[in-house]
């Protein structure tokens, strides 16, 4: 056993750590990356050794501040440290590694510590991986849904029709849920929508919304907003809803993997904590998205369903066309821009937004009772046309503690470029990760001013020296970068109607 | 593109990272855990972010200073930070989790990114799940092997036969090799034998050598070593002999596993980085060791040889009995005693440990061609009897820069419990992993004088009150927590010779 004195460390390394002067280990049978028990007079804490030369002085263990919310200590105080046993989920990780089914108890043990952070990020990597390999049955990932959910906050509401809309990602410009929550909203059915920041893409719906109000808001605020307006559009990450997905995801994304239990298990964990009794999931498919095929698609469809069968939770799926941007605005400024200017004026907004917005919020006024069958996206049309979803819409910024805005009060980025159609032709691809790719260059999601706006989609005409489109920044740097990115990976493509010429000779 | 000064930090995190100050990264696109290049003036180095509020100023960034053989800075220098692209391998890494084969392109790309740690623990823990999960074929494994041999140090001979023994390892008390060693050497045989420290075992034979003599040594004092003497007994981590191997290592200890193709790979890049052209690998079978029964070990040996053949070393494996620890002392100390006094007076020894170190040393004598064929065994046994394997040890000891001593020279642990028979009866089982966790909890390895001794082994009758073994530390406290672990894991078990009465009543 190892007393020391606690030094605090403010460092987020990720996973519970104790740094320890390498002359305090010699002798001893500690290691570096050994695992061990702190204990102070009120409260424990597990953390893996890291080793220091001068960091914290002999008699001294270093503490990171994220820790101090399981163990109470003051600084200096002394506590003690010694081995602790391996994490109770390392025989069960191994079992999933070597092809098995977990059982319930399993399960609930690994989703435990990942929430208490027990697990290192190798032992977390190594369970994701083993899931992405071999899979999960039904039952595993029903399990494991329940468990996330139950691990945060739960939110639950005296109404029994809670909606909601989910779209699982992957297409730029992805803004409509600001013009179907308010429909929705509108027509009196309760939508608590949370939403996440962007993980990949250039703008998650969380980061749109915020450049017109707060969106991150406490349980008891979002109960209060969705009593008074019906819905809301919140950061799902400002609550504490499903925490083990947070952590699982820090751990996939460096290796670009989303294995499917984890994808079903981390959209619906989410319905279960904010009390969705009705889900509409968004699979869009197309080149550039998750889900590249319909047959690819309607598989996950089928999960989905029988997932949410499990959970009490009616689910229904619809695969959309995700091969292209929606709308013409990519980055936060611009698609909350264009989002205003749509529920101004739906006649002149791009189409394949207002479908879009439309077909999703229609499917749910039908489910809801509000139209009847094969009506919804009539009645959609009507309140969006009518102007009540933009009320609502400006109710919903003005509860969550903002002011409506004109759209043009948005503030876009002061640097500017515009690129040019290089030829006369068609424009025959957008390629979705290139676009993203140049409006990240550009500074989203961080920087809210940054951009793209499409001047022309897919099949449009294009005259040499037209402008395609162009790229918004917070910065010159950052412009003169994604500029740069944009003449490299050509992601609006320009081709005269002769394609190849295919000749004998 | 972030500039900022560099400060030192006394860290070692097992990855490359910079821990910047948050106010730094507000309002810019780089984000904790992404992956950026430093740069100074002369030289650059990938890491990824960790965030901090104080440990670093605002404007300062830390590098670690395991960092700093990679990029020449001074403390106070200013260094740009810019996005780095993801690691090459990410994609490969993917491939093989998909369960496709590798090309030599892409497990070089690999090996190499391991090597220069641009792969976090994360992304190289997902590396070895999926191999442990998908496998690898013989030329994955051929060129993974070459690789990891060439990315270190490669030590070359004059002479052509240059031989091995390897043990893979789990057999608690296994220090034939000081005996093996010297006999091989004595005979003129030229055998630098390279070994670990321990991993998961209470001794490896570095940790036994090293109650002896120096164990870290540099590749020329090897040379020179081995030139004198013909053989040697060193740490192989005391030279940069296959350095992957160690960063593999890290991340497969806290999920217990060890994929075949590690297993293999690991082995034998040690072999080409150390030159050796002919090799015994030593496979226990048995329980609590990690070939259980002799069919799996079979088919290890036979993955051995194929692999050996594609890398020009000859090997030969021999399955041995690990059933029960070997000899009767298990600790360094107490090990590098059992050695000397097995060295000084072999007609004494335990017969475990004498026929274990002359079958492996006759397998090398013949086929070095200094015995015939079925006369090795003979030869050892007389090289052993006539003192000549002694006088070769004490020669390797002085020449590794330490001085010879008598068995009874060595220090053992001053606080010593002696653990007695509860019943008459015989011993029925010795079990390893229990033997092995209670001499790690009385402090071994790095308490060098903890160990136990065995006075019984499977088979022995014994008496009521008589000594089954005696468990020795250099702590006080750690002795009696290993006596509190005996008593409950009970690892050598005594049973009457009527072990159940089955009766139909």
């Amino acid at each position: 056993m190892l007393f020391l004195n606690a030094k605090f460390i403010d460092l987020d390394l990720g996973e519970n750590a104790v740094i320890v002067n390498e002359d305090d280990l010699k002798g001893t049978s500690y290691y570096p990356q050994d695992r061990v028990l702190i204990e102070s007079h009120a409260g424990s804490v597990i953390g893996n050794i890291y080793s220091t030369k001068t960091m914290v002085q002999k008699g001294e263990v270093g503490m990171l501040v994220s820790e101090l919310a399981e163990i109470s200590i003051s600084e200096g105080e002394e506590v003690k440290l010694r081995h602790a046993e391996k994490p109770e989920s390392i025989p069960f990780i191994k079992k999933k590694m070597d092809g098995q089914v977990l059982n319930p108890h399993e399960i609930r043990t690994i989703i435990d510590e990942i929430v208490s952070k027990k697990l290192s990020n190798i032992e977390l990597s190594a369970f994701v991986s083993s899931t992405y390999i071999n899979g999960m049955n039904m039952d595993e990932i029903g399990e494991m849904t329940k468990r996330i959910a139950e691990t945060g906050d739960m939110i639950s509401w005296e109404k029994n029709l809670v909606v909601d809309i989910h779209s699982i990602g992957g297409v730029p410009g992805n803004k409509y849920a600001l013009l179907s929550i308010p429909i929705l909203a509108a027509a009196g059915i309760t939508i608590p929508k949370t939403s996440s920041r962007a993980i990949t893409s250039p703008a998650g719906t969380a980061d749109v919304m915020e450049v017109l109000t707060n969106v991150e808001l406490k349980e008891d605020e979002i109960k209060r907003i969705v009593k008074t307006t019906n819905g809301c559009l919140v950061w799902g990450g400002g609550v504490n809803l499903a925490p083990a997905d947070d952590i699982i995801i820090n751990v996939e994304r460096p290796v670009s993997i989303d294995p499917q239990p984890q994808l079903l298990a981390s959209v619906m964990a989410k319905k279960i904590a904010t009390g969705i009794k009705y889900s509409v999931i968004d699979i869009p498919v197309g080149k550039g998205v998750k889900i590249k095929n319909e047959a690819e698609g309607a598989k996950l469809a089928r999960k989905f369903i029988e997932l949410g069968e499990l959970l009490n939770i009616k689910v229904e799926c619809v695969l959309t066309y995700g091969g292209q941007p929606l709308g013409r605005a990519i980055g936060p400024a611009l698609e909350a821009k264009e989002a205003i200017e749509a529920l101004q004026d739906p006649k002149n907004a791009p189409k394949s937004l207002i479908e879009k917005a439309l077909s999703l919020a229609g499917i749910l006024l039908e489910l809801g009772g509000a139209a009847q069958i094969g009506e919804g996206q009539n009645l959609a049309w009507e309140i969006l046309e009518s102007g009540r979803a933009l009320e609502k819409f400006n109710q919903i910024i003005i509860e969550q503690g903002g002011t409506p805005k004109k759209p043009e009060e948005i503030e876009l980025g002061d640097y500017i470029e515009e690129i040019i159609a290089p030829i006369d032709g068609y424009v025959t691809d957008i390629n979705n990760t290139g676009i993203t790719n140049v409006v990240k260059e550009a500074g989203a999601p961080r920087d809210k001013k940054a951009g793209l706006l499409l001047n022309s989609k897919i099949g449009n005409k294009v005259k040499k020296g037209d402008v395609l489109y162009t790229i918004y920044s917070g910065s010159e740097e950052r412009l003169v970068s994604a500029v740069n990115l944009a003449r490299r990976v050509y992601p609006v493509k320009v081709e005269g109607m002769l394609i190849e010429r295919i000749s004998k000779f």
